[in-house]
């Protein structure tokens, strides 16, 4: 009963990537070797935890990850030089920036330098653009693009539905609000400075969580038989991983719902390599 | 009774005006004279009307309106030589792109030509990113912001209220969702695919249509007491301008509302100004 109310991750994931491996099989008998570069500054435990999981997921794909890491004290311009030669060389198709960078090195000033082409998550603002002019060229931010790929896998309507996104960050909430709109949802944006936000959330059709506060969202929040998609990845107070959904105060009335973990953190590395192989691709008229 | 309930523009752009004269006369006492550049291709007449409208607002303001008429077979590489020349001249301060171009020349192509800090009606993706990352530098596309310039002239509260945005397009609807969310609005963007898009609106405080369909906002979408903002220009059967909402039928109901013609369409081209302002004192560094 419990188990067919899960909207699990790994089968999400499974799929794109196996879809990614036929890809990639093509382009390597075409003579291109697809190769993601990670360009890392510091030792940040978030970061080498994100970097493991998409090292192993290009790996699972015959994607070649290349780590390049920088000191932590490492200046604006010795970034931006490293950067541009990513740009530059052709045997890189996709660049991830760590981020957020250290306060020396300004993200306003770098997002302009990263090809568009190669960006694969969303960084330069050429590719936010095209998210609001529902330009498919493009590519969204990985997490909010999980979302979407979750939803599709498990054929849940997106078209005319109700969907409030609860969160307006640049990388999630903002994004994948016009992702959803662009799929002729019906969205509403819900934040900190909402009043009544259980109240207004509760005729959302599908509710979308990513204010990344544990717990938050409890059964006020819900309408019987919604789908709930918990994007937070927060910490509880004995230090286990939580999503922004009190799971136990919502299950009896979801109709479905994303647990954390195991849910859409758990796609986003198989979006990034989905992304990969589109710009692998591009670049190489493919 | 009726006149205390109308959020007239007149007022609004009578009073942004009044500040952009006292900026234009610093800048022309520091030895800059604001210049707007305007380039139309062809002879439609919803440009000439705008033109004609833009002119007379800049010559208002002191500002020195200078057009640029393109035949309307123009090449493309013509449009790009004459926008390039625009951005280099120094003299000019600020380039409106009459649209939609002719078919001939591509929008996503001309949009990454024009310097984003001369693209005062937000045509650039330089400018639209930056409405979704909430950073004040850039510009808004000008109706949309016309939109907030009347609601804040008018003293109405935008902060943690319920807002429907009627219309999704890409010079209304986004771009006046995102900056309702960066001034703390719970934003909710409904259009043609919403269902009971009546019933929907109808808890919205505030409630905006930008859908382009005359008449088409009864008293049925309208809750007792909300402030109706009405983007659309259409013309009736019998010819006559009308906005999206049928006023005759909420006009009981509402507590404020725009009048279409006499509204939002009445602030645009002191947006458009202001805008030139801004972008004559960034290029000038004063």
């Amino acid at each position: 009963m419990l188990d067919k109310k899960l909207l699990l991750g790994k089968a999400v994931a499974d799929s794109l990537t196996e879809n990614i491996i036929k890809d990639v099989e093509y382009l390597k008998n075409e003579g291109v070797n697809p190769t993601l570069a990670m360009l890392k500054v510091g030792n940040r435990e978030e970061d080498s935890a994100y970097q493991r999981g998409a090292n192993s997921r290009c790996i699972k794909c015959g994607i070649e990850p290349k780590i390049i890491e920088l000191e932590e004290d490492c200046s604006e311009e010795e970034y931006i030089k490293q950067l541009k030669s990513l740009n530059e060389d052709s045997s890189v198709h996709g660049i991830l920036c760590f981020r957020p960078l250290p306060k020396q090195i300004r993200e306003e000033v770098v997002e302009d330098v990263i090809d568009p082409i190669k960006d694969i998550d969303c960084f330069s603002p050429i590719n936010m653009a095209k998210i609001i002019s529902n330009d498919s060229t493009g590519y969204a931010p990985c997490t909010p693009k999980a979302v979407i790929e979750i939803l599709d896998y498990y054929n849940i309507n997106i078209e005319g539905e109700n969907i409030s996104v609860l969160g307006r960050s640049l990388v999630v909430g903002r994004p994948l609000a016009m992702l959803l709109i662009n799929r002729n949802a019906t969205v509403r944006v819900c934040h900190s400075k909402t009043r009544d936000i259980e109240k207004i959330s509760q005729d959302s059709d599908i509710l979308i969580s990513c204010m990344g506060r544990a717990k938050m969202v409890n059964e006020k929040f819900v309408k019987k038989g919604a789908v709930l998609i918990d994007v937070g990845i927060n910490f509880d107070e004995d230090g286990n991983m939580c999503g922004d959904v009190d799971f136990d105060s919502v299950i009896e009335k979801v109709d479905k719902i994303t647990p954390v973990p195991r849910g859409v953190g758990s796609v986003t590395t198989s979006v990034l390599a989905k992304h990969l192989v589109k710009a692998c691709k591009k670049l190489n008229n493919l």
